[in-house]
C-alpha cells in the first residue's frame, strides 16, 4: 500500500514494438483542456483527422475513422464488421499477429481457411493461390503488412489480386508500416486496412485507424446479422462519423487531439520523405549491426524499415542485454515473441523513433553491453558503420 | 482541405453528460513522456491504478482493470466475458444505457428478459421479483446505478439481493456514478461494475474500470467457449494485470498515467467527502432551479447529484439555449436523449465539474438566457436560492 506516486516514470528512448516516441507537440496537444464529443469544435476535429487520415492510408474511402481502442480492436473491428456466422475466411499467419487475426476469425463463427509460412518468412502468393483452388469461397482473404514479431514485410500487390479475383475482400494489418512504409490502399485494391497509433505515426497508443472500401461498406450494409461487438459496431459509429452526428460511445477527445496533431506532423514532413527517413535509418542499424557479426532474423528484401528483428548473438543472454540497456541507459527494445522468445530482439525505429541518433545510440550501447555478456565486440565498428550508410 | 489546424479548440466549462472538466494535475500527467507498457516502471503504475481503484469501487476485488476503451466498452466486457450463447439474462430498462445493456445481451446469443420502468423513474423491485417468479433461470440480473439519460439514482440493495436469491450474478452499471456517489461493490454484493473515466474521476474518456467479484471469476473460468471478443477478453487480460505479465495488447499508456493521477486526486480528497460534495452542488442547484419555476425530470428522491435531468420551461427552444450558453459562454450542458430529446437538459455537476462556482455560474448563466428564448425569469432569484444552500 505505497502511497508514493509512480509518476512520472523514468524518461526512455523508446526502441521497441511500440509505443515509440512520442514528439514534444503531441504530449502537448495531450494536454490541452477538453471540449464535449459534440461540441462542433471536436467536430471540426474529427473532419481533419478524417482527411489525414485518408492522406496516410493513400486512400478516398469515406468511411476512414480512428477506433476507440488500440490497434488489436481494429483488427476485431475489421472482422467482426465483415463477417457472419458460417462464412469463410482466409487469414495468412507467418507470425503472432496472423495468429490473433485467425483467432478472432474464428470467434466470429466464421470457417477459417490458414496460409501458413515460417516465421520470418513471407507469405507466398502461390500458397494462397493452392487453397483458393481448393474450392474455399473465402468471403475475404487477410494479411499482415508488417508482422511486429518478426520484423517482416509482405508484399500486397499479389495476395490482393488473387483475393479479387477470388471476389474476396483483401484485409490488411498495417499496424507497424502505417506511416513508416508506403501503404497504398486505393492502388494495391485493399478493402479494410487497420493500424495503431503507437507505432509509425508516433502517437501514444489507444486509438486504432481503420479504413474500409466502398466494397467493404457494402458488405457491411448487406449484413442479415447485428455485429457482435456493440462497441465496435460501424453500423452505429458511421452515423457519428458522418453527417448525422449521432452519439455513439463517447470518443476518447484527448486521444484524439493527439492523434491529430501527430498526423499534422506527418503532413508537414510529407509521406514520402517520411518513408525514406525509415528505410534509411533502418539501413544504417542493419549496416552497423552487421559490423559486428550480428544479422536479422527476417527473410532478407523483405525487411521491415520500422522494426529490425535481430539474431541473438551466440549465448549471448537475451533478459540481461535488455535489462542494463534499460536501467542503466534508459534504452528500451524489445524481446522475441511466440516462438523467437529469447531468440531475437526486435528493434523498432519507429516515427519519431526513426533517427540517425538513435540507431547511433543503439548501436553504441550494444557495443558497450555485449563484452559484458560473453560477445566479443571490435569496438567502434558498428558506429562506423552506421556512419558510412548516412555519409 | 483547410490546412489550419483545429487545435487547440475553445476552453468550455464542461457541464454534460461528459466529458467532466479535467484538472491541471492530470492534464500534465497526459503529457509525461511514455514509457513501454512492459516497462518495470508502467507495471508499477498498473499496481498503484489497481490499489486505488479497488478504493473507489469500495471492492477487494483481484480482477479490477482498466479496460481500454471508453465505458460502453466496460458494459460489453461485462457481458461478452460472463455471458454464453443460450445463457438467460435479465436486463433492467429505464433509460439509453439499460437499453444498450438489452442490445448487447442479445449480441451475445443469450436470452434476454426484460425489466421496464418509464424513464425517469427508478426500476422497481416489485417488478424483478415478478420477472423471477415467472420462471426465468438468470445467469445474471443487470441494472444502471445511475441512468445517464434520465438523471435517476437506481438504489440497488433490494435488486441484488433478489438476483443473489436467484442464484444470478449482479451486474451494475456505474458510468455516471463512481467516484461521485457511493458505490460498494462488496456491501451490495456486485458481482462485476464498470465505469467510465469522464464522468466522476474526472479523467479524459478512453478508460473503462471495471471489476469482477470472486463468483464472477469463477463464471468466467468454467465458461464452455471461448469470450466472443478478443479485445475485452478477461482470461487474456487478467494474464497481464495481474503476475504473469503477458502481453495482450499495449495498454494506452497515457491514459493509464492520466488515470492514475485522477484516482489519487481522489484518494486525498477522500471518497466520502467527495460524495458530499457532489450532493452539497446538486442540492444547490435544485434549489436555484426551482427558485425560477424549473423542475428536474427525475423521480424524487432518487435523483442523481452528478447529472441533473432538468425540465425544459414552457415553450423554450432547447437547441437555442444550448447554442447561446456554448457560443456566448463557453458552456457546454447537455440535450435530452432518445424520448427526452427536446424535453430536457441534462446539466453534469461531476468530479471537477461538480463546484459551487460551476452551479452559481451555470444559474446565472440561465437567468441571462432565459429571457431571450421567451421565459421570463425573476432576475437573481436562482443565484440567491442556491446561495442559501451554501449558506
Amino acid at each position: 500500500m505505497s502511497t508514493r506516486s509512480p509518476l512520472p516514470p523514468p524518461e526512455r528512448l523508446l526502441l521497441g514494438p511500440g509505443p515509440s516516441m512520442v514528439s514534444q507537440r503531441v504530449l502537448r496537444a495531450m494536454s490541452i483542456p477538453l471540449v464535449g464529443h459534440l461540441d462542433p469544435a471536436f467536430l471540426q476535429i474529427m473532419d481533419d483527422t478524417k482527411r489525414l487520415l485518408q492522406m496516410a492510408f493513400q486512400t478516398r474511402n469515406e468511411m476512414t475513422i480512428p477506433m476507440s481502442g488500440t490497434g488489436s480492436a481494429g483488427m476485431e473491428t475489421c472482422f467482426v464488421n465483415l463477417l457472419e456466422p458460417g462464412d469463410e475466411a482466409i487469414v495468412c499467419i507467418n507470425g503472432v499477429f496472423g495468429t490473433r487475426m485467425a483467432d478472432i476469425v474464428e470467434r466470429c463463427g466464421a470457417k477459417l481457411c490458414k496460409v501458413e509460412a515460417p516465421w520470418g518468412r513471407i507469405i507466398e502468393s502461390a500458397d494462397l493461390k493452392a487453397a483458393l483452388n481448393r474450392g474455399t469461397k473465402p468471403k475475404l482473404v487477410a494479411v499482415v503488412h508488417a508482422e511486429t514479431s518478426t520484423g517482416v514485410l509482405q508484399p500486397l500487390e499479389e495476395i490482393g489480386a488473387l483475393a479479387r479475383a477470388a471476389g474476396a475482400l483483401f484485409v490488411v494489418d498495417a499496424v507497424t508500416s502505417l506511416g513508416g512504409h508506403p501503404v497504398r490502399v486505393d492502388d494495391w485494391g485493399i478493402d479494410a486496412c487497420y493500424s495503431g497509433t503507437q507505432k509509425c505515426l508516433s502517437c501514444p497508443p489507444g486509438l486504432s485507424p481503420v479504413t474500409f472500401s466502398p466494397r467493404a461498406v457494402d458488405v457491411l450494409r448487406q449484413r442479415k446479422t447485428k455485429v457482435q461487438s456493440w462497441y465496435l459496431d460501424l453500423t452505429m459509429i458511421e452515423k457519428y462519423w458522418g453527417n448525422d452526428r449521432v452519439y455513439h460511445h463517447t470518443a476518447p477527445i484527448t486521444m484524439n487531439y493527439a492523434l491529430n496533431e501527430a498526423l499534422r506532423i506527418i503532413e508537414e514532413e510529407g509521406l514520402e520523405t517520411r518513408w525514406t527517413r525509415h528505410q534509411k535509418n533502418h539501413q544504417a542499424l542493419k549496416a552497423g549491426l552487421a559490423a559486428i557479426g550480428i544479422g536479422l532474423a527476417s527473410q532478407e528484401n523483405h525487411q521491415l524499415w520500422s522494426l529490425n528483428s535481430v539474431q541473438i548473438p551466440g549465448d549471448v543472454d537475451d533478459a540481461k542485454v535488455r535489462s542494463i540497456l534499460l536501467n542503466e541507459l534508459n534504452i528500451e527494445i524489445g524481446g522475441g515473441l511466440g516462438v523467437l522468445k529469447g531468440k531475437t530482439w526486435r528493434i523498432g525505429l519507429m516515427g519519431e523513433s526513426s533517427s540517425p541518433a538513435s540507431v547511433l545510440l543503439v548501436l553504441s550501447a550494444l557495443e558497450r553491453v555485449l563484452p559484458r555478456c560473453g560477445y566479443k565486440v571490435e569496438g567502434g565498428a558498428a558506429v562506423a558503420a552506421a556512419e558510412r550508410v548516412y555519409g
